[in-house]
Order: C-alpha cells, then sequence, then structure tokens
C-alpha cells in the first residue's frame, strides 16, 4: 500500500517526503491542422473523410450546421456524406450573436445524445460561421470532457479567425465569450468559396479581422488591402478577375499565416501580452451593449480606430499613417466611429478588460503600420480625449460609415 | 508577410510544402498538489494563502461554499479570512446531485461576475463535497477559459477521489457528467477534520471509493479495511482511539496515493482502459435512476457487487474471495444489491458505457482481490446470470442492506 513513494520520474506523480503530499505533473500534447482547400464538399475530395491518424475509425459522422448555410449548401452536403457511404445525422443551428449561449450548447448536447456518439473515433463536424464554431467548439470539449471535432468555417471571420485557434465559448451575463475553453478541431478546412454567398456586410466585416493582422504584424498585408481591399470586397474573394484571384489568396494566406504565427506559441494564452488582443480591449463591451447593431468585427474596427487615433496622440502613427488607416477602415466599409465610444462606458471596458488581462492593462497599440507596443497607463481622461478627436476625424474627414440599424 | 514557413520547431507552427496548410504543435504542462492537512483553518495555517509560486500576488479571494458546511464552519472560515486581511467574498451553495446542472454553473459564474475576479491572480476557493468540487471546478475552467482555484474537500468522496483528480463536471440530460473538463485545483488540501460532521451514510458512500481501490490495487488496504473498516466508519476517520487514528491514517494516505498513481499518469484518459472505472461501468445510468435514493459511492458499490460476481462466474475470484467483498461491503453499511440491476436497465447502462469508451466495453473485473483485468465480451445474458446470483447470495447470506428511501 505504501512503499511507493515515487511512480515515473516526469511527468509522474511524486509523494511529498513526509508521505502527506502529492505533485502530479502532466504534460498534455496538442496538434492540429488548418489546411486551405476550395470546394471541400466536392464529391472526389477527401480532407474531411481522412482527418485523423486513422480516420477515427468509424464512417458514423455527427454534423452541426449553420441555418443560413444549410439553406444555399445543405443539400450538396448531404450528398457528399451520403455519396462517401458515411451514416450521418445533421443538426441544423439558427444562431447568433445574440443566442450564442447556453442554450444553444444544450441543443447540441442533446443532439449528439440522442445520436449515440462514441467518444473519440467519431468527431463531430462543424460547419458555419464563428458564432456556430464558438458553441460548437465548447459542445464537443464539453461532451464526455473531450469529443473530437473539424471545423468548416463558412464566413469570413470564421476562415481567418474564429477557425484557426483554439478558442471557444458563449457570452454570459452580458459579457462576450465569458465561458469557455481552448479547443482547437483536430482539423480545419478553409473553403473560401463560401464566401460567395455571404452578405457584403459580413465580408466586409471579417475583413476588420484581416486588417488587425495588418496593422500588427504585417505591412505588406495593409498595403495589399489598400490596393484590392475593395477589390476583394467587390468579388468576395472568388477571385472574378485575375488580380483579385491573386489578392484573394495572398490575403487569405497572410492573415492565416500571421494570426496562427501568433496564436500556435501562446495556445493557452499563458502570455496574456498578445498583439491579437488588438481591437479586442473595448470592443466586447462595446458589441455586447450594441448588440444585435454592431457585428464582431465592426465593434473590434471601432475600437482599432479609437486606439489608432490613442497612437497618434503619443506619437507612435504620424497623421499620415493615422489617416491611412481611418481611411481603409472607411473603404471597407467599416464603422470608425461609435456613440457607445463615451467615458463612462469605456472606463467599464477598461476595467472589465483589465481584469481579463490579469489586473495590468495591457494595451496593445499601433506603432507605425505593422508594429505593435504595449502600455499599462492609460487613463479614461485620455480615453475621452482620444474618442473626441476620433468622433471629430471621422465627421470631418468623412471617414463614418452611415450607422447601420 | 509570406517567407516565413516555420516558426520555431516543435512546439510551433509549422507551414506544408504548398503554402496552402499549416500544423500547430504545442504542449501544455499541468502540475498540482494534493496536501493532507489537518484543521485548514486554524489560524496559524497559511497552505491556503501560500497556494501558487507567488501566492497569486493578490489577497482577494472568492470563496465558493456548500451549505451544510457553511452551516458548520462558515464562521470559522470567514474569521480565518479576515484574520489574515483576506479582502474575499463568500458564495454558499445549496448544491446536491439533482441539482448537478448548468443552472448550478450559472449561480457562481454570476457571483464572479459581480466579485470581479481577476484572471489568473486570484484563485477561486471551493469548499465543499463532491458534488459542489465538480461544479465549482467546471466554473473555474470556464471561466474566461480558465481560472485557478483551490479546494477544500469536505467529504470522504471528496478527500480521497473527487478531491484529487482533475475531473469537473455536470450531469445533463439524465447523463451522470455528460458535460466537463479536465482542470485540476493547483491545490488540494486533504483535512480530515470536516469528516466529524458528516453523516454517517456519506461516511460509508465514501468508503466505497476507498474500497474500490482497494479491490483493484491494493490487498493491503483490503485487509485494513476488513480489520477496521467499521472502526474508521464509527470514529469517523477522527482517530478517537490510538487504533483508529492509526487506522485512519493509513488508509486515507493509501487510498489517495493509489487514486493518485491511477489518475496522474493518465490525467486525459487518453488510455480508456481505466481500472479506477471499476464500479463506474454500470453504475452512471444507476445512480442517475434510482435519484435521490442512491448516493453515488453506493451506486458504484452495488456496481461492484455485480462485477465481484461476474469475476466469480468467470473464475477470476473464489467462493470465499468474493464472499470476503460481499461481507465487507455490507459491514461498511453499502448497498450489495438494487433492483434497477434487471436486464433491460443493464443493457442500457452498458451501452451509453461502450460509447463513453469509444465503441469498446473495457470492463474492469477483479482478479482475486488487488488485481484487476479487462473483458470486451460481456453479453446481457451474461448480465442477467450474474444479477440473479448477485441477488440471491444478497438475500440467503444475508448480505443485504435495507434499502434506502
Ligand atoms: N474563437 C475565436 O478565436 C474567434 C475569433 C474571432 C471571432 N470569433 C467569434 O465569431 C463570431 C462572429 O463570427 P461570424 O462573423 O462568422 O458570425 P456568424 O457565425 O453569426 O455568421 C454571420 C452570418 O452569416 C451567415 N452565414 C454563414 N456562412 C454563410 C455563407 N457561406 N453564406 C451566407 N451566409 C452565411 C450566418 O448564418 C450568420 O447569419 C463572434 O461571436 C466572435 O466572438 C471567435
Ligand atoms: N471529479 C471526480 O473525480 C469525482 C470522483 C468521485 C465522485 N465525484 C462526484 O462527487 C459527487 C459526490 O460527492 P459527495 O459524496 O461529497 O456528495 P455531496 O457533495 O453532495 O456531499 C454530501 C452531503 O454532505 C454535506 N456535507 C459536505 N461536507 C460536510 C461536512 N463536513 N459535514 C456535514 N455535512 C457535509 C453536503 O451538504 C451534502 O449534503 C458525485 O456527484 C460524484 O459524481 C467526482
Amino acid at each position: 500500500m505504501s512503499g511507493v513513494d515515487t511512480v515515473g520520474g516526469v511527468p509522474g506523480v511524486r509523494a511529498g517526503d513526509h508521505h502527506d503530499s502529492w505533485r502530479v505533473q502532466a504534460l498534455k500534447q496538442v496538434s492540429y491542422e488548418v489546411r486551405l482547400r476550395d470546394d471541400v464538399f466536392g464529391l472526389d475530395r477527401t480532407d474531411l473523410l481522412e482527418a485523423g491518424e486513422s480516420g477515427f475509425g468509424s464512417r458514423r459522422r455527427f454534423v452541426v450546421v449553420d441555418s443560413a448555410v444549410n439553406a444555399l449548401y445543405g443539400a450538396r452536403i448531404r450528398e457528399y456524406f451520403t455519396h462517401h457511404g458515411i451514416d450521418h445525422a445533421m443538426l441544423v443551428m439558427q444562431v447568433a450573436e445574440t443566442v450564442k449561449d447556453f442554450d444553444s450548447v444544450a441543443r447540441i448536447v442533446a443532439e449528439m445524445d440522442a445520436f449515440g456518439l462514441a467518444r473519440r473515433r467519431e468527431p463531430m463536424i462543424v460547419i458555419g460561421g464563428g458564432v456556430l464554431m464558438d458553441v460548437a467548439g465548447l459542445v464537443a470539449s464539453l461532451y464526455r470532457r473531450g469529443t473530437p471535432f473539424l471545423r468548416v468555417p463558412t464566413t469570413l471571420v470564421g476562415l481567418i479567425d474564429a477557425g484557426v485557434g483554439a478558442k471557444t465559448g458563449v457570452n454570459f451575463n452580458g459579457h462576450k465569450n465569458r465561458l469557455g475553453t481552448y479547443a482547437p478541431a483536430d482539423l480545419t478546412l478553409l473553403d473560401r468559396r463560401f464566401l460567395a454567398t455571404l452578405d457584403r456586410r459580413h465580408v466586409s466585416n471579417g475583413m476588420a479581422e484581416m486588417l488587425k493582422i495588418a496593422l500588427i504584424k504585417d505591412a505588406a498585408l495593409f498595403d495589399l488591402l489598400e490596393r484590392s481591399g475593395r477589390l476583394l470586397l467587390d468579388e468576395r474573394f472568388q477571385g472574378h478577375t485575375p488580380a483579385g484571384d491573386q489578392a484573394a489568396t495572398l490575403a487569405l494566406r497572410a492573415a492565416t499565416q500571421g494570426m496562427l504565427e501568433e496564436l500556435g506559441p501562446n495556445l493557452w494564452e499563458g502570455r496574456l501580452e498578445r498583439c491579437v488582443d488588438y481591437g479586442h480591449t473595448f470592443s466586447p463591451t462595446v458589441e455586447m451593449r450594441a448588440l444585435p447593431s454592431l457585428l464582431h468585427g465592426e465593434a473590434v474596427c471601432v475600437d482599432m480606430a479609437l486606439t489608432t487615433v490613442m497612437a497618434y496622440r503619443r506619437g507612435l502613427l504620424d497623421e499620415t499613417q493615422r489617416d491611412r488607416i481611418l481611411r481603409l477602415m472607411a473603404e471597407l466599409e467599416l464603422p470608425t466611429w461609435h456613440p457607445l465610444l463615451n467615458p463612462a462606458v469605456l472606463e467599464c471596458a477598461l476595467r472589465d478588460t483589465v481584469r481579463h488581462r490579469d489586473d495590468q492593462q495591457r494595451l496593445p497599440l499601433p506603432v507605425g503600420i505593422g508594429g505593435v507596443t504595449f502600455v499599462n497607463d492609460v487613463t479614461v481622461d485620455e480615453l475621452a480625449a482620444a474618442a473626441a478627436m476620433q468622433r471629430r476625424l471621422c465627421e470631418d474627414l468623412a471617414y463614418a460609415q452611415p450607422l447601420r440599424a
């Protein structure tokens, strides 16, 4: 019974000197793939079926699909699974930021129970935008304490952001993503073909996260967006012209690569100074309070416009750079101002973000275009002054987009 | 923008040959401590305050406490934090297996929001039984995708089982722990003094999990329980006599050590053949269907009695061993039979467990006392025959405990 003080080395379980304590050490290895692949549900495509070392060993699949995607692509998706002899159930979910909540989690779980999913060999397949991926990803990480899953993002936010990292989540108590986990899909397939049917506003919305990567670390991507952003928006990344096709390929690769460079080495956010948090300091509160009038990327853009002006006021950007940034936002049809950017809301947003960043501001600010720094000395006065200047600039220079209802 | 194919080695992010895929690899290190410590809230004790490398750097603490524990120890716990100058909020939770659900999760989260918990430097402290630890542990792992926490289990199940591993969870859709995570507390303090006020039935209930460890891997612990189990139950592990004190120390150490040896090297259950799953094949379904009449350990014991008889019928145990086991269960005032052990329920329970074990039975059966084997060929007929024998034995030999309402 006793006598066993040490079991293995590290990792392992080590008993203390007086037989009255134990330390457990363990290493968890995580490995996942993100793959660019057009026409994922083409009948000759096998990426989805071959995922996993051994294709997961079972030919049963539980599929969750966004309702808008189902309306457009449902028949094709069903045909794909049927053609390949996959015994599947397909749950159609109507999701939105306003119902990104535990009820949606519960609905998916109930259907998984009904389907009778095996624990490890039958991955869930999630097809939809960022909201569905975040919710279904949370389900996958909670169901029996972890079920593998595969993602097929169908929005631009999904392709370049929500689909490439490890974060899942739902809103709670008025707070954005208050509950969630880190659980990447085993495989994510980025298929830009889905963007063909996306609302123009949602394409624009996704370009905000692309712009974020450009601003904090990729000046070449910024140049590309200045040159071809409008074309990408018009063509919805479908490459109807050779120039548009080349720009779409470059922009999607660069955005994904840039995002993964930041997320991969900091998968569990051990470091809380994250440059990909740029635009995500005030936006979580603004997005939730404006719900449903601002989309996620739009709220991020409003935050980036504010912090661009802050950076300018601190001498981190010159006037030309500031104006190039604001003008590009406007050109991508993104809002650069919102009435919620008032001192009371900004103070409240900052307070919650400070808690989220473990009692420090760790606020990323752009340095020129393509650089970043972190500051910890922001005051409400500075925020108020910057927001006032931001408002003036947007009005005077007609950067402002018409506010959407 | 491109050019960067590889970021770091492994772990890191590796781009595929054609710039159209990426593989992310990352290692997560987990380290936690379990410490035997009497009188945790003695004013001179500092274990709880010094937890973490740097004591977590903040003197604010959010405390969640079981309502029964609060009634008995609340004043003492408050005095402890006040004495040490800790700014704290204490949430009193009335929990039970029947409300081990998402509503309980939501209640804790709302209070954490109200308290304004910082993300990493203000660990939550959970004081209570297995139910509260499972629920609050789930909250800790979900809140902002992970908040550190410390555990002070106050039941025997908590001390030797729920408090030492990494599993959190809530019931859902009639299924035991259907939603959960792996998230160990940074530090767990095992204080047997709390058992002084525990219902006799709950002490007995905890001894079922102790018996499990004895049966599958620790014959010496089995002997100890045969010799002194009844005394431990009578004294509630408080050591009122020298013999009782020695037995309590030995039994708690052995059970904790045995549990950690099994859990530590398999923290995320990469291996699904787990000998600590002994007694947990049929019991999840039986426990949920009998709710609230059977406690967790009682359901586990009924399962162990069944599988003891199965092992006997397969020649893995002789008659003497079989009867020693059943007699010890009875002596510890644990049930050895339940009417829900009928073929229909057993078949249904086996089906769900097979899914949980990824499409195989992986059923642990005792081999003698202190040994274990895994089988995959159990049929409903065998279950029915074993259950019939179990029932007869329990009636004939008067092993059966009066069923509690
Ligand atoms: N986990 C992460 O790392 C991460 C990163 C960024 C954003 N997010 C989250 O993502 C969410 C935003 O995602 P989103 O912008 O994709 O929103 P969304 O999922 O709500 O999708 C937007 C709309 O497009 C529809 N749609 C989806 N695909 C379509 C298609 N191919 N054709 C036509 N319509 C389609 C949807 O039904 C929806 O109405 C936010 O909740 C945000 O917090 C998460
Ligand atoms: N996570 C794990 O690895 C793990 C392992 C084993 C069991 N569990 C779970 O633990 C739960 C059972 O735990 P439990 O048996 O502690 O039940 P419990 O938490 O319901 O506690 C039992 C009762 O004792 C009361 N109580 C607690 N401490 C007391 C004290 N010191 N004095 C007087 N009364 C006290 C509680 O209010 C409750 O009424 C089950 O849900 C089971 O699934 C989890």
